[in-house]
């Protein structure tokens, strides 16, 4: 991204008119734009300074007004909607854009190679302006800007399991994650705890499993969200973490769950209650099967993944069933583990999506994958090499860095003590510190797809979703958008102190927008503080 | 508090009334009760049991129905208001009642000595019920109350200055501190980041030193949230901290304030802005005591808090204008300060107020008080040693139990690394574990008034405010409604496991009414724990 040289007043013209200069836009690109225009006019963010909008009153009087926003596809093929650029694979995905704001005669052009380009340099033109007594206005009226992201992946992690969240919140969600241009989300549906998943071959699933009959994402509710993130920008990966993770299965299966909230669960599982499938079990297997199949075939994106994190083995080798099995088919629990993923790694692939998979399943059980398989690195960010090392693609989710749910103390009852597992709370600077390049060399770089901060929602539900998601996503997003370094090549927050004041001022700003926009994004610091960047830094 | 022996269950009849048997009831209590009435309706709370309510609909087929509440006021005294019950001193505080739930012919009798008494009861009484399908019933139909607090002062200091907060969200937060009993809002109302405090004597105080218009507490919005606030049985302790903590006065009154966001701010002060009152200028303290009457003329509670912590000497060593104060009087700044102490508190003591004041101002800076000072223990819960050798009565607020925004890092632009300076966060565990007695000698006991937990709003909004609030702040109110220990003299969290589960069993329950009830508590833990008290245990 960059500026022009110096910043100059330009108005919004009330009658602003955005048109679309080439044949056939698809509908959603014009839904999209309904959109901008919708919010250019009822956004009403000041800018953070001393006075607010009344520092820019004379200015604003002889100001020139855009009068309209011009869109213009630069491909010369014929335009695709939205959804489906969203939907092709990740490594494909284009995203660039260029956005004149004053390019003659007071119009203003964005150009791009796809519908999704267009959308994204959307997302940038209708958070340019500001507000005062009515009057939209920015102070960068000669920008130019050539945009396009350094990594095609860059996520948020939901769990929807741990506690359940209203479509409402995810719909609202995937809007702010599209205002800061991210591009996955990675849905956890379903955990151990509950299976809020509405599963068109074994409705029992849910029926069972889930918290209640208002607690479901119903085939439905999967739809829309899919279809309303797909217009946005935003591919949904859903995972069907497995086989650990899976113990609501057995609210309606118990045939397919070893260990099914065995006592003492710490022995048998990371947190309660304890419960695996029965990898060994052909039954189960072609359950899995089945069960993949049925949800892969309703998910228009190129990417799902099997999960695979926390595997514990002494919940097999003490489930009489699993060695029965083990035994009948002369095999070991490694062979089984290594045939289940085999199964559902296939299932994915048949389904023409790329197979997902966690980092443990590859670096601690050693666990055969698809060549093109996605590792999700997520114990600690010093794993990403070793992924690396076996020639697989991966995306940065380190649990030392991109955590939303650390810090907040044990939820165990009885462990008064006791601190979150990861500790401590991942602020902003820490997310916004991560380098996707460390420890890898120049050859490795491009297995690096990009990241993802993940919410972990046992201490969290609606109630305060906005605030811990908020803005610290944004913090990740711009890491991955703009990429390992500063745009002048400067690493982010290194020991030139003044570019954490910067970036802090850029996600002030986010976050009075996203307040304006109705996302209940935490305050980052006194207002006094936002609206003197640098003067509440150490030494100033 | 003691319970019936065997749970029983009693249905609420759809016509269920709540009579008064005593002459005159005051009109505040005639709004409780419809308050009550009402939210014993339309609260859906089910308990959190397996399948919730449904659990209990053989039982509530053939369940007694009750008909009536009974409220009896035993003291014989004419009927105060609980406006006027609550701004009584705060030794002489009456909140203690009685509740029978099914005394004879299917009414229940709540009695007290007070209208205060009365309220507390109907905040009890209208938590008992758990809704099945528009059924109203409670387990415990044979239940018996006599309840009583163990400290009077149960308070939350809420700091709207470093960020502003509408009066919604402080009428909200009175609602909910009234449902657990807590008997003080302890305002922090102005901080050096901004005055949204407007004073009658002083009009240009708000006006020049709030965030914004939008940002200031009329003296209408202070007169309505007094009262809302007395009449839920909570005192409102206006802090109007002082010295230091006052750079915002010297946005309409410069010649007031010394240092005066001096650079770096770090060597004049805790956090920025710099800047504290001129101490010896005797403007500077003709301008304090016209400021505190104004204040504490339009206040009805018998308390003022002057605040008074972080004081920075070198502030007042450079400042060239408070040394040719001292110089030309003859005095020290200790002298000053203790003057300045003993001025604005014999302002609070002449509007027939207890003063209010900070450890540090007692321990560090040994200014002289008068006897019936309250003092704040807040910087650590060591201190209350010391202020009790002092023979000073003294609440509880330390910064190692009870502030409720430790743990989420720096907030200052440039510290990247930085953890916030109360680290790391104050579960609710933390905050439930504290002793007020602790190291306190038996002759000493009498000194602890009570305590609260604070949240200084540096990185805390309208946005989080319920989520960073509950339901942490229910654990210490009922440490200090309980007491030092259990009901039964056990330890609170000693080493008796299950106590520590069945603690967060009732903080379960009070967060999901909390959340039916429109605030958004966070979760504490996954719903499958709260569903099944102890499971999640370690080692269960």
């Amino acid at each position: 991204m960059s500026t022009g040289d110096s910043p100059s007043i330009l108005k919004l013209s009330s009658d602003l008119d955005i048109h679309v200069r080439f044949a056939n836009p698809p509908p959603d690109l014009r839904a999209a734009i309904m959109r901008t225009q919708s919010r250019l006019f009822s956004d009403s963010f000041q800018p953070l300074v001393l006075g607010r909008g009344s520092a820019d009153t004379d200015q604003l009087k002889n100001a020139p007004a855009l009068v309209s926003l011009e869109l213009m596809l630069v491909s010369g093929r014929p335009a695709r909607s939205i959804v489906e650029e969203t939907n092709v694979a990740i490594e494909a995905k284009s995203e660039a854009y260029s956005l004149s704001l004053r390019d003659g005669n007071n119009s203003a052009i964005l150009s791009a190679n796809s519908t999704l380009g267009l959308f994204r340099g959307l997302a940038t033109f209708e958070q340019l302006w500001y507000d005062y007594q009515g009057i939209k206005y920015t102070l960068n009226g000669d920008m130019k800007i050539d945009d396009e992201p350094a990594f095609p992946y860059r996520g948020f992690s939901f769990d929807t399991a741990r506690n359940f969240y209203p479509v409402s919140d995810i719909l609202r969600t995937l809007d702010a994650m599209s205002w800061v241009k991210l591009s996955v989300l990675y849905w956890h549906i379903i955990d151990s705890q509950s299976f809020p998943l509405e599963v068109k071959a074994f409705p029992e699933l849910s029926e069972k499993g889930a918290y209640s009959a208002n607690e479901i994402y119903t085939e439905d509710d999967v739809q829309l969200i899919v279809q309303y993130a797909n217009e946005r920008g935003i591919d949904v990966v859903m995972e069907l973490d497995s086989p650990g993770h899976t113990t609501a299965i057995g609210a309606a299966h118990p045939e397919h769950i070893a260990c099914a909230s065995k006592s003492p669960w710490s022995k048998y599982a990371s947190e309660p209650p304890a419960g695996q499938l029965r990898i060994a079990s052909p039954t189960t297997l072609a359950f899995a099967k089945t069960f993949f199949a049925s949800v892969a075939s309703n998910l228009p994106g190129k990417m799902m993944s099997s999960g695979g994190d926390e595997v514990n083995l002494l919940c097999w080798e003490e489930d009489d069933e699993t060695q029965a099995d083990l035994a009948q088919r002369n095999i070991t629990i490694s062979d089984a583990l290594n045939q289940f993923v085999e199964t559902v790694q296939g299932v994915i692939a048949a389904h023409d999506k790329t197979p997902f998979i966690k980092s443990d399943m590859v670096l601690t059980h050693n666990v055969p994958v698809l060549n093109d398989t996605v590792v999700v690195v997520w114990q600690t960010s010093e794993d990403a090499a070793a992924v690396a090392e076996r020639q697989l693609r991966f995306i940065h989710q380190p649990s030392n860095y991109f955590y939303l749910d650390c810090g907040a103390g044990d939820w165990l009852g009885n462990n008064i003590a006791g601190n979150s597992w990861c500790d401590p709370f991942k602020t902003w600077q820490r997310a916004y510190s991560f380098n996707p390049y460390a420890n890898l060399t120049l050859e490795q770089r491009p297995l690096v797809l990009g990241g993802q901060m993940p919410l972990w929602s046992e201490q969290s539900s609606s109630e305060n979703l906005d605030s811990i998601i908020w803005p610290r996503l944004a913090a990740a997003a711009e890491v991955f958008w703009t990429g390992a370094t500063l745009p002048d090549g400067t690493s982010r927050l290194g020991k030139n102190a003044t570019s954490g004041t910067r970036a802090l001022a850029r996600l002030n700003e986010l976050r009075y927008r996203l307040v304006d926009r109705g996302v209940k994004a935490i305050a980052l610091q006194p207002k006094w503080c936002v609206l003197r960047p640098g003067e509440c830094d150490l030494d100033s």
